[in-house]
């Protein structure tokens, strides 16, 4: 089994009928970017590119982040979490990661001080 | 309207059948700790018990984090990802976020060096 397969493997892909979320963390600062959806191909585009790929629901199919925008993320480590049905990518982002224009898409703070 | 009505009215309750995924970082180091699920109750009680409550899919239930290991989860702030799809915890977390004793969930590298 290489890399890719044993990444692939360690994943719940049964729960969301193929899809599993995962969340894209700033590796420098940690903060949070953006959180979206794999299916195994955009997991695969995204190991062998190193630019990070989602699946999107709403069109059905597969897109690089920056593709037109620019604002490619670069993957540097991805983890799963303890019952493998969420992922985490930690990458740099180039630009910005909001289609809005901010860095993160988490810029609406809808509770706290 | 008041504070609750308002964080709820900000979240697309659709696209998930009455769920959206919830990102939970540590609110001092902005580690990701887990993710899982809410509804709009789980969501309330956690604003208004201060503690972090979550929508089980598995047991179609909401549970409050820690209520039996007393691993609880004290919400700091609330944010709303741009398309109003997902949300984000920050939190102070009393001993670990994950059953298997790890602080975090995501523990399992995958891919990167």
């Amino acid at each position: 089994m290489n890399a890719l397969e044993s990444a692939i493997s360690k994943i719940d892909w049964k729960k969301m009928n193929g899809l599993v979320p995962v969340i894209v963390q700033d590796v420098k600062t940690n903060n949070i970017l953006m959180q979206a959806y794999v299916n195994q191909e955009a997991l695969k585009l995204t190991i062998e590119t190193g630019k990070c790929h989602y699946f999107s629901r709403s069109r059905k199919s597969i897109w690089q982040k920056g593709e037109t925008s620019g604002n490619i993320q670069y993957i540097k480590e991805i983890y799963v979490d303890c019952d493998g049905d969420c992922i985490l990518y930690r990458v740099v982002q180039k630009g910005v990661a909001c289609h809005t224009g901010e860095y993160s898409c988490f810029f609406e703070k809808i509770y706290g001080d």
